[in-house]
């Protein structure tokens, strides 16, 4: 499974791609998007659509991860939020790839072992889960996005864990006595 | 001069185009992109970009004009406005239109006579100024969109103004002796 998660902001958009087993990641890309030499608007949404397209079809994910936001300095800002997110949605749907979000405790857990985890513990578990090389540079923005994609593999293991608890109880269901009322 | 209006919404999505001379607009077309059956998210972003491009393609307007909002009811429903108008402000950059914003109040200020008109003042008015047919349906949203749209053409008489004043000027600050300092 190959996951592109994405950090979407207006000004920086940061995009990474990991595939791998659950809990097992690997790095294949990461890199931010910048447009804040256009003025916010239809022309910094069009770059980062155009981008996050181009990425794509450059990495071919099987699905894309957002971080859920529940927060927003104000109104303004939670508008110019939700406009970046909405590009990465559109790629989304017009690429067919599976959606997901989560809330950022859920990454932060997920990555970092604690909900609670600051940016700076979270990027350096990202670093090290995925085995970056120390010299090799990550913008803050392309870290958080590696980390999304990260909670969505480690996710896989859930279903994984559901089918083998029914499977270790079904045994003890059928040899359950049955009871027929009489 | 071609106006393309837009009510965002991300259940209902408004569309009124309107054309003409500044303070003269006719009526072209309006409707609603419904798309409530979709559950909130890539699927209806991507049904909302679809239709908007195709309402530009058919109707082929130069600018494309939005509210611009200042409130939400609280986080969540400001993301999802803010997904929803980034529909319209991409399509208005894929398209190269025009683009323009204005507040709520300069749109009723514009249609209605007064900053504070509500819905069904704003409606009646945009109804009438465009001569519609009473039995015409109209939806509130597409009401909505026909009036920002109907804003932008009455605002082109602005800068005809300024060059106005600045062509009665000229000859003033040309009659003026200069000073040549010795």
């Amino acid at each position: 499974m190959r996951v592109l998660g994405v950090d979407p902001g207006s000004a920086v958009c940061g995009y990474g791609v990991v595939e791998g087993r659950p809990g097992d990641p690997l790095f294949v890309a990461a890199g931010t998007i910048r447009s804040a030499m256009l003025a916010p608007g239809p022309k910094r949404l069009h770059r980062i659509h155009d981008h996050l397209l181009a990425i794509i079809d450059e990495f071919l994910p099987d699905s894309l991860s957002l971080e859920r936001h529940f927060v927003a300095i104000n109104v303004q800002s939670a508008f110019r939020l939700g406009e970046a997110r909405a590009m990465a949605m559109l790629a989304a749907a017009e690429r067919n790839l599976e959606f997901f979000e989560y809330p950022p405790n859920e990454v932060k857990l997920c990555v970092a072992g604690h909900g609670h985890a600051d940016k700076a513990q979270v990027k350096y578990m990202v670093r090290r889960t995925l085995k970056l090389d120390p010299s090799r540079e990550l913008a803050d923005d392309a870290a958080d996005a590696l980390a999304v994609a990260m909670c969505h593999l480690g996710r896989g293991r859930i279903p994984n864990l559901v089918e083998s608890v029914v499977r270790i109880r079904k045994p003890a269901a059928r040899s359950r006595p049955k009871v027929h009322p009489q």
